[in-house]
């Protein structure tokens, strides 16, 4: 990537699609329309010419890199995103145990989801659920009622809509289920390192810290291929998918090639290691000034905080709409929260600088002094 | 769009992804930092926000005016592309009858996996294949064995791989079938009218004529919403992305942007019908000539011929590497035949110009002189 002068933009708090890093964009937009010498645009190669192959391969090898996935994990690019998977998942996994259990822990709005969806292709239990506490912690493992038979137990390791992360995975061994973890890594995917000694299958949709919406991201361990339901379609067959490296059905190409470019960012940027570093001083400056602060408010047990994803109250919630309006004005954009729970949400991905929270922080601080 | 002097681009007869026009090329690089003042790229901007809201119904506007799509038929956009819906298809319309008996005419490659895939999800019936003639052209719609209770007809009305279009659709009443007729457009969608009156449903995945893979566009009578199999991933039912203005999960909204930036492209050639009436003198061009050289051969019924993908082969098959060297060499790129049907092929869509087909023929003339 070359150097150049990129222009000055606002902060963007989307919680996704969401912020992309401004080196990425610029250098999209350079080789839009002849990438590198191809006389194509990479929106206009095929997916079967060497240009793209080498595009893909890329791709493929930096993320395998970064997050350091073993080699009996399989990437899978594919689409629908994760509400699309609370489908496939268990469209290609209930039938591992003939039975079909499915564990589900509920620790937000999109663990919920992905529960009342499995229940089409089986039986979905409840292992445990954090919404007697308004999801704002994740029940200790030690209290998950784990079945005895289940397919797979399903985690939201990071639920974006109420901020609550899974800072460790839990040993389902030490727990006592045989069954392989199944973890929607959506909104903090390539934010930290993954254990992947505890996950049998990791899925993301892309729109939160891998670029495009309409990519999704599946790492699969291998001996969980090839147990898909009669029912289940060709093109979500992961062992399909897998056989085909992702070219079963034309691929979102472009959506890969912006992936592959975020890959190659997060390696300048020193990997996921930095990364993670950086995320967690992100989100300290953060929630510090929200703890010690009289205006503001955030809910999630400490242990439990979202390093992605703060939700956050005002106190006074008449100020609402003048904190919005402010923001705004203040370069500091999409910081309203999700309908189903109300106030701010402040999403600092990746690809948000330590400068764009510290902006954040500062306007905080200013609406705080001049509206008390 | 303002006018730009636009690079000299080699001209991509790629059969998808393909190319797209300059213009919109441009525009989507001039934009890509900051969308008209918003301080966001298109791909960083939250689906359910008002300027996302704002492309979106742009989009969808548009394309029901070209197309002249009816009030009672939605646009819905999705994902996974033509062979998804080869799944999705038969999960969302198979139970119409209770017998879930389903039609198919072959008429090519795409129409053979489409019967396949149905076959997960009930009887699939074929009523009328080309296959004994190589799929060199479409069985006479007289010829038809169609069931009396089919849910539905489905036809691929453009082969891209053989090279064969219908040029009329039937009319499935005036056949004895009171069935909706399923059409996969994929490969010509917008590149001519459609007569609404005989379609229940057209499906097609974006990355021929519409933009970026990635993209599904499916348009769909409102009478064949609500029938989807208990199975049917929610993301994947009709009914359920009809109710959520294709949002119940997030779309591929980047692709909706460029899908949008093409739909404004075709308004500014003149329409459809401008658009046909190109199309039809470009592949006259390119088959006119085809049918003079003795070099050249396509082995499609004059009838059934494709305007968007003509196959065709070198009556000395040594020559043609050396072919496809030259072609290169002349800006011409991926002329290469499917795997499948072997020679060449050059995809003709809207956003090939007639001087590219025009530069084609000229090699291919020039190619036939000195290599005699």
């Amino acid at each position: 990537m070359n150097a150049r002068v990129l222009p000055s933009r606002p902060y963007n708090f989307s919680a996704g699609p969401a912020t992309i890093p401004a080196e990425v964009l610029s250098q999209a937009a350079a080789e839009m329309l002849d990438w590198k010498g191809s006389g194509m645009s990479v929106m206009e190669m095929s997916h079967r010419g060497k240009e793209f192959d080498s595009i893909h391969n890329q791709a493929l090898a930096d993320l395998r890199e970064l997050l350091a996935i073993p080699s009996n994990f399989r990437i899978l690019f594919m689409q629908g995103g994760g509400l699309a998977e609370n489908a496939i998942v268990p469209l290609n996994l209930s039938a591992r145990k003939p039975d079909q259990v499915m564990d589900y822990v509920l620790t937000g709005s999109w663990s919920q989801k992905s529960a009342k969806e499995a229940r089409r292709y089986g039986e979905a239990r409840i292992a445990a659920s954090g919404e007697a506490d308004g999801f704002t912690r994740i029940p200790d493992p030690a209290s998950w009622q784990l079945s005895q038979n289940a397919s797979y137990v399903h985690l939201c390791s990071n639920e974006t809509i109420h901020g609550v992360e899974c800072h460790q995975l839990p040993d389902l061994k030490a727990l006592g289920s045989d069954a392989p973890l199944v973890i929607d890594f959506s909104s903090h995917a390539a934010s930290r390192p993954v254990d992947w000694s505890r996950v049998g299958l990791a899925y993301g949709g892309a729109q939160k810290n891998l670029g495009l919406a309409g990519l999704t991201l599946v790492v699969v361990r291998e001996d969980l291929l090839g147990r898909a339901l009669p029912v289940c379609p060709s093109a979500f067959n992961y062992q399909t998918v897998a056989e085909n490296n992702s070219m079963f059905n034309t691929p979102p190409t472009y959506a890969i090639y912006i992936a592959g470019l975020v890959f190659q960012w997060l390696k300048k940027q020193g990997g996921i290691e930095t990364i993670e570093a950086r995320n967690i001083a992100k989100a300290q400056l953060l929630y510090d000034f929200i703890d010690g602060s009289q205006l503001y408010l955030n809910k999630v047990a400490k242990g439990n905080r979202s390093r992605m994803n703060v939700p956050f109250f005002l106190r006074d919630e008449a100020r609402n709409a003048a904190f919005l309006e402010g923001a705004k004005a203040a370069g500091l954009l999409q910081l309203k929260g999700h309908k189903s729970v109300g106030g701010m949400r402040a999403s600092i991905y990746n690809a948000m600088p330590l400068a764009g929270v510290q902006a954040l922080v500062d306007y905080m601080r200013d609406f705080e002094k001049t509206q008390a």
